[in-house]
C-alpha cells in the first residue's frame, strides 16, 4: 500500500493574501475504488483566479466556498489507474473537478474523457474553464460583429487570449491590455492581435486612442485597474461590456471605484457580469462553437506549467501577481 | 395680425448651470398655415431633465443638440387653431415636439391627437416621455417578476412615480428614494409604494436594509448620488439595473465615481443604460402595455404646473434642484 499527498484548506485568506498558512498537506493511503468507481491519478492541475473566491467565506458567491478541512478545489486532468466503472477503462485520460490531490476516487460524474488529439495541456487551457468562459462571455454577452473593435484586458491570460483570438477569427479589430512587453509581443506577433497596451508603462489614454480609431464596441473586462475608466469612456453607442474578472481588485479591502454611469445612458450601453456556473448546461453548445476554431488552428495557447503539488500555492500567488505567462498549470 | 413669443437658445450651459443668459425671447407675427399645414396654439409645455443634454454641445448624445439661435426644444400639447390639413380640424388637441413657443406651424408629422378622456396634463404626465420611458425601462430591461423587490430613485419624479406604480400593479415590493418627507408621504400614502427613503435625512444603509428584507432584484436609477452605492451593494443574484437618469450628476464637471464592478460578476448582474429615442418605433406596443394600467386607475400622477412661457427657464432650474412636486409643466 503506497501513499499519496493531498492539500487541505485550513484557513481563509481574510486579508486577500494567499500564503502557506492557508493549507495543510496530508499523506494518505491510496484507496481502492469501490463498485462503480474509478481511481484517478492526477497528472495536470489547473490554477484559476476563481480560487480566491472558493477559499473565502463569502456565501454570496456563485458557488459555495471550500469548507475548512476539505481538499482544496480545482479542475484537472488525470489517468484512470483502476476502474470498477463500465464507462471508464484503465488508461483513459479524464478531465473534471479533481482538487489539490495526487489521487482521487470518483463515481465518474462530472468527469469527461479527453477527445483524440487533445493533450492534457490543451484540455485545461482551451476546453476547460478558460475556453468555456471566453466563449460564453464573448458570444452570449459581447455579441461581436465583423468590423467592430474589441478591447480585452488580461489579454495574455487564459481567458483573454482566447477571447481575442475568437474575435480576430470573427473579423473584429482586437486590442489587448497586458502587463509586460513580453506579453504584448506574444499577443500581437503570435496570436495576431491588432495591438497591445502595456498598462504598466504606456500612456493609457493616448495609446488607447491611437489603437482604437473607431472607438470600442465590445469591452471584455478580466482585470479592473485604472485602464477600465479609459476603455469605458471610449465605448461606442450600443456598446457591450462583459465583466468576467476583476483580478486587480480581488485582493483589495477597498476596491477602486468604477466609472460614473452617465455614459451608460448617453451611449445606451449594456453591461453584464457573468460566471460559468450559470452556464454549465450550455457546455455542449459552447464546445460546438469553440471546437471548429481550435481545429482550424485559430486558437493558440500557452501553458505556464510548474512542477509538483507542493508548489500549487506558489503558483497561485504568481497568478495573482501577474507573473505567469499563459495558463497556470501544475504538473504532478 | 397679432404677435406671439418664442424663446431661442443662444448660449450653451458650459458649466452645467442654467440661467437667463442661455435664452432670448423673440416676438413674432402669428403665421398663416400653408397648404397641408396646421397652426397650433400651445397650451401646456413639458420641462424634462433631458433638456440639459439638448442644450449642450455634446455631439455624442443620442439626439443632436439644439443649434444656437433655434427655438428651444420641448414636447407639449396645443390646440389646432387653423388647419389646411385633412387629418386635423380646428379645436383638435394635439401632442408633439412643440418647442418653447406660444404658436407654431406644422405639417402634422409627429403630432398625435389626444384620445377622448385624456386631459392635457395626463397626456404630458403619463402618455408622453415619462410614461413611455418608464414602460420601456421597466419592461424591456428591468424584467420585473411578481414577488421581487424593486428600488427606484427619483421616485416622486415623472418617470420614477410611474415605474413604481407599474411595479406595484405587477405585484412587486416597491421602495422609492426621494428628497423630501412630503414626497415620501406622497409615494407611500397616495401611490401605494411599500416604503420610502429620504436621501437627504435618512441613514441610507440602515433604512435600505430595513425596507428590503429580501434585498433588491430591480434597481431603476433616475438620479445617481451616494445612495447608488448602497443599492448596488444590496442587489440579488441575477439582478437587473436600469440606468435611466443621473440627474444628480448632469450639472457636475467631475461626476462622482460609480461602484466597483466586482458585484456584477459575483451576482451576475445585468446593467442597461437606455434612452427613449432608440425606442420610438416601439411606441404603439408601449402604449398598449401602459394604457390598461391607466384605465384601471393604477397610475396616479401629479403635475407641478407653472404659468407662462417666460417662466420656463425658472421651471427648469426647479427641476434640477428637485424643488418640483410632480411632472414639471408650463401652462401657456
Amino acid at each position: 500500500m503506497s501513499s499519496y499527498k493531498e492539500i487541505l484548506l485550513v484557513n481563509r485568506p481574510e486579508d486577500g493574501k494567499i500564503g502557506p498558512h492557508l493549507f495543510e498537506t496530508k499523506e494518505r493511503t491510496i484507496p481502492e475504488p469501490g463498485d462503480g468507481e474509478i481511481l484517478i491519478k492526477q497528472t495536470y492541475m489547473s490554477l484559476d483566479p476563481a480560487m480566491l473566491g472558493w477559499m473565502s467565506e463569502d456565501r454570496e458567491s456563485y458557488i459555495p466556498p471550500v469548507e475548512l478541512g476539505e481538499v482544496m478545489r480545482s479542475s484537472g486532468v488525470g489517468e484512470v489507474v483502476a476502474s470498477n466503472h463500465s464507462d471508464f477503462a484503465v488508461g483513459d485520460k479524464v478531465m473534471g473537478m479533481t482538487g489539490w490531490t495526487e489521487y482521487l476516487v470518483s463515481d465518474g460524474s462530472g468527469f469527461n474523457k479527453l477527445q483524440d488529439g487533445v493533450t492534457e495541456e490543451m484540455a485545461l487551457c482551451v476546453f476547460a474553464l478558460p475556453g468555456l468562459t471566453a466563449t460564453t462571455g464573448l458570444y452570449n454577452f459581447g455579441k461581436p460583429k465583423e468590423g467592430e473593435t474589441l478591447v480585452v484586458t488580461g489579454a495574455a491570460g487564459s481567458v483573454g487570449s482566447i477571447v481575442g483570438q475568437l474575435a480576430k477569427a470573427d473579423g473584429l479589430r482586437v486590442i489587448g491590455v497586458v502587463g509586460s512587453d513580453e506579453k504584448a509581443d506574444w499577443i500581437v506577433n503570435e496570436l495576431g492581435f491588432d495591438g497591445a497596451i502595456n498598462y504598466k508603462t504606456d500612456d493609457l489614454e493616448a495609446k488607447l486612442t491611437e489603437l482604437t480609431p473607431d472607438k470600442i464596441d465590445v469591452f471584455f473586462e478580466n482585470t479592473g485597474g485604472p485602464i477600465q475608466h479609459h476603455i469605458f469612456n471610449r465605448m461606442n453607442t450600443h456598446g457591450r461590456i462583459v465583466v468576467c474578472g476583476m483580478i486587480a481588485d480581488y485582493q483589495s479591502d477597498s476596491p477602486a471605484p468604477g466609472p460614473n454611469w452617465i455614459p451608460l445612458i448617453k451611449k445606451r450601453i449594456t453591461m453584464r457580469g457573468f460566471a460559468m456556473p450559470d452556464h454549465w448546461g450550455e457546455v455542449p453548445q459552447l464546445l460546438e462553437k469553440l471546437t471548429p476554431y481550435v481545429k482550424q488552428g485559430k486558437i493558440n495557447y500557452r501553458a505556464h506549467t510548474i512542477e509538483g503539488l507542493s508548489n500549487a500555492q506558489k503558483g497561485l500567488n504568481m497568478l495573482f501577481e501577474g507573473q505567469n505567462k499563459g495558463k497556470m498549470l501544475v504538473k504532478l
